[in-house]
């Protein structure tokens, strides 16, 4: 008789899921716990705890990421890392990289119960700053192992009230040692939410995530000049605000006219912000996203050029710069397909989806094979308050991850 | 033989300005010096022993208005009033409201120089919080006088940061008493800087303010939904900024089908204000002003309409109030008459012209004969740091002011 599929605990993992919620709660129903913030200390101390209560060897690198091993039949294999972050938007939701790292410790609680042993070590990590809404960029802690940022670059990034990223860290606790990072990954695999409503219309449970779109952040500073709201004649007026209100129009419209772009403007500020003064600056971003790195910058091109004439016509001066950039990446098919025949198994619905978001994974593809499994945003919600995925896609996901842990980490009853 | 006629010291007066300057300097040769901070009490103070030192009988009210006394031979009559506002813009300009106090203390010492007396008393002021800069709406010193607002509404007041009027009031000491208020006042008379560019295009030394434009302050809410940048296609959208900017620029637009209309949008918040987030409010202003009201009113329902209707097309939703509105008014024809006279008689050119900016005279010309006189603004700045009025249009506007004062208090030699 073929045996019952090893599943997770879900009323377990849903506890765990209750505690992170009620740590940064705001008063709609979201989260608000900015990296390396007090409530973003509170968290990472319960999930210390948590390591250690499922008998994981904790670690701290240099830049805060939090990582607990589950030795391996043969501890020198390249381990199966897993995870995701534990910060959050201002106001954001509960899930967001949440569910990465508890279903991760789920799964490790889950292979514990059983007597599970695998071939290679798991370690489950917590990333620093993915969110990048207090630091910018965002997933500081994945691009310091990666090595695409320097730990001087990383150190030094301040916050909007000039509080470097070196001494929030400190001030938290969680300054590790570099020698603590993550060495010589076999896998890294991050269960995270679509964020997006095309698996909620097509009514899919597990999204194999084929890789991630490219973006660019722009950042546009207009001046004009500042005068005096009353007196100044239309006609003679450098309005830096109405001169950006075309150029927010013109980057809306453009995304148009590539399939499949998307572009944001999701911060701006003006100075000097007062009713009664024409506004002499402002500056605002601009994120533009495709999965073809090629139409990504032509369309950047495109749009750089538009703005530069939209601020000749209006007499304002434009400096326009690309401040970051992210290829679009594909990821391991090797690990496309554990999550497939994981989801297969248990019978659930799968779909392959492109993410337009950027994630840790993103850096770790670079170092090592890496893949992705999505669940369901009820609305395409995220990075809001109304961010939902429900009960019973949380279970389905950590099943899957579970899964595809033991799959790629080598199985073995103990 | 004709006398010659009586004078400023220009010095004396450009020394003063030197003083003012100081308190509060900013980086690039202008001045931050907000209602009710710190400098504005330096400022206060240092005025305040000017008036000791010019001899004036120095009162403070509730409002925190500074009041000088210079006693007339009938101290029963209605005094002539004359001054106007000693705080600024945030990086704001050294000239705007400086002048209007600074050349009334210089027309009284040059009395004093002279023995001069006149029939009516003449009284100095200093009115609190003209700029509107922190506590808004402006001209609450002059609005309390005044009745345009109650005692309370304006104690209550909050700057940004949650402090209130009244507690910035009795931080700087200058909490004085309501019997202090000024009574009874005979004729008030302004002298300010134009603001625009009208004068100095005309090569004109004095304008003889005709009145003031009406003007109304709407506020704008845009509801929108807060997604994450990435994984939402632009077609589910509703962005508030993207609609907002829309708006921003039909309210831009509008101003071209009314002749003399200016629109503004100075002021703008979005929220979260994050690179990766689609803004899901945003709340901005708009500065409405004509001359005649009925063309502003019409406006303003007409601009109303079409921002509700861009709100439709984007399925965003849109609150939009209209928080202040002063009519339009016209100065005292007596006062006009004397300006003109007195700039005649020293060969000043002169032009009538018309105020875009509210001003105290605003609330003063309510409750007595109110006039005002313009001084050129180079380059039409003000509201900035490049605000600059010429040290020869000073005095003579000075000159000007000082013998508008004698034609109304009545001068008699003592």
């Amino acid at each position: 008789m073929k045996s019952a599929l090893l599943a997770i605990n879900n009323k377990r993992l849903l506890d765990t899921l209750s505690v992170s919620s009620s740590i940064g709660a705001t008063e709609n129903g979201g989260l608000h716990r900015l990296a390396l913030s007090s409530e973003d200390k509170q968290m990472r101390d319960r999930f210390s705890d948590w390591l250690k209560e499922a008998g994981l060897k904790k670690r701290v690198d240099d830049f805060g990421n939090i990582y607990g091993r589950r030795e391996g039949r043969d501890p020198a294999a390249p381990p199966v890392v897993t995870g995701s972050h534990l910060d959050t938007q201002p106001n954001g939701g509960k899930y967001d990289g949440v569910l990465g790292v508890l279903t991760a410790l789920e799964a490790v609680k889950t292979m514990n119960d059983h007597n599970i042993e695998t071939e290679r070590p798991i370690e489950i990590v917590n990333f620093t700053n993915e969110e990048g809404a207090r630091f910018e960029p965002p997933m500081l802690g994945s691009a310091g192992i990666t090595k695409n940022l320097t730990k001087d670059e990383i150190y030094n990034i301040e916050d909007r009230n000039g509080i470097t990223f070196l001494s929030a860290l400190q001030e938290t606790g969680y300054q590790g040692d570099e020698e603590n990072r993550l060495k010589n990954p076999g896998y890294f695999i991050e269960l995270h939410i679509e964020q997006g409503p095309v698996m909620e219309e097509n009514n899919i449970q597990i999204g194999v995530v084929e890789g991630i779109q490219g973006m660019t952040w722009l950042n546009v500073v207009v001046e004009g000049s500042s005068d005096h709201a009353g007196p100044t004649p239309m006609g003679m007026r450098h309005d830096a605000l109405a001169a950006a209100a075309k150029m927010i129009s013109c980057a809306e419209e453009i995304s148009s006219e590539y399939d499949g772009l998307t572009t944001t403007v999701g911060k701006l500020q003006l100075h000097p912000n007062v009713i009664n003064v024409i506004p002499g600056k402002v500056e605002f971003s601009i994120d533009v996203r495709h999965f073809n790195d090629e139409v990504r910058k032509q369309a950047i091109d495109v749009l750089r050029e538009r703005l530069s004439t939209i601020a000749a016509t209006r007499g304002v001066k434009i400096i326009t710069s690309n401040f970051w950039n992210i290829d679009a990446i594909t990821f391991s098919s090797e690990i496309r397909n554990s999550i497939e025949a994981s989801a297969y198994d248990f019978g659930y619905s799968t779909m392959p989806v492109i993410s337009g978001a950027g994630h840790d994974s993103k850096h770790m593809h670079e170092v090592t094979e890496t893949g992705m499994i999505f669940l369901p945003s009820i609305n395409g919600k995220s990075h809001c308050e109304e961010e939902l995925t429900l009960d019973e896609d949380i279970e389905k996901g950590a099943n899957v991850l579970l899964h595809t842990l033991l799959k790629l980490a080598g199985k073995t009853e103990r």
